[in-house]
């Protein structure tokens, strides 16, 4: 979203205009799906002219691509790794980071787990590139667990790459589950095991008391 | 699926007509969404008319509704509920069956989900009608949870309808974003983490070790 300058680009500075494109198709692709939004509908929504878009992305698909690879990818960096960077307990960093989940995320979905849906079993392409971008999540978040051992906060015999795939896709399945059905209840089910399972796999327990909060 | 009878029917039986329709709509959605099939499409693979598929379905989203009520939610009974019934143990049958989930679901999706994903933007009675048979499974689940707290199974504290929404939301999702990613490792990542879980919220334990099978 940070990368939508409203200013209107005059000069040809291709980076800015790229942003600007991408930054548009971001938000219309979130609200309506990629199928769900023409070129026409994306140009609009920027200072530039159609032929300035096909500059830049010859067909549909290579902006589709472009926004896996050039802003879903650092979304993810920014939203769920770069928190985590430094912290003393980073099992904690990614229970906190879940707990403040945006409104725009129970209201849309995941951005990335919205093409996954809805272009995996259509394009190949999108699904590579999809693909590629759950595994770079993934084993950002194991690289962090393993941080999370070297410092004595893990049980021993816990596998670091499935509980990395568990992390990533339970939440992200939530998200795609709760996305329209409207289920704020099931968000706190969500966090709250969550921190079960995480106190099940680190040595020193989380802050809470595994009874949860609720009965 | 074993609603599909193949041999012709041709005595005006509405009830085997419907289940017929119904069974040809299902696995047709299953594999091409909701909006990628035709009510052409589904009278092609059955024995009837058009006109007879429009004397039970009026409009497609008639027939849409009645694949939730009529084929979805007994399914969900079928595969997840009825086989816990009378298990001693319905926290390690919850687990079994996980553990047996055929190819069909990792290959198409859950036809819950992939109906979530696909029609709860769009239409609000699909919502309605998919929330519904969500809540219900989520309460199903957690009837039996209830049962294993009643046989003293379950850790004191544990919020059983919290832990319900957890169980049915986790798999449902991770159905949801193994779907086209192809990456069956995924899976016994959530089934060796959701037994991580169940051991923290159960007094006795799962079988296995909580550390889980691999390093």
């Amino acid at each position: 979203m940070k990368q939508k300058p409203k200013a209107p680009i005059k000069k040809r500075d291709l980076k800015l205009t790229r942003q600007e494109i991408l930054g548009a198709a971001f938000l219309l692709v979130l609200e309506h799906g990629f199928q769900g939004v023409s070129i026409d509908d994306i140009v609009k929504k920027t200072s530039l002219t159609k032929g300035a878009l096909f500059h830049q992305f010859p067909t549909k698909l290579d902006l589709g691509y472009a926004l896996v690879d050039e802003v879903i990818r650092p979304l993810i960096v920014q939203r769920w790794i770069e928190p985590l960077e430094g912290l003393a307990d980073p099992l904690q960093g990614i229970l906190d980071l879940i707990g403040t989940c945006p409104a725009s995320i129970l209201r849309w979905g995941c951005p990335l787990n919205n093409l996954v849906q809805e272009m995996t079993p259509l394009d190949p392409v999108f699904r590579k590139k999809l693909q590629s971008a759950l595994a770079f999540w993934v084993s950002e978040i194991e690289r962090h667990l393993l941080r999370a051992r070297a410092a004595g906060l893990l049980k021993k015999g816990i596998d670091t790459k499935e509980a990395a795939y568990f992390i990533v896709m339970a939440h992200e399945g939530f998200y795609g589950m709760m996305k329209g059905l409207g289920k704020p209840v099931a968000y706190q089910a969500l966090l709250n095991s969550l921190k079960i399972y995480f106190q099940a796999i680190s040595k020193t327990g989380a802050k809470d008391d595994a009874s949860g909060s609720h009965e």
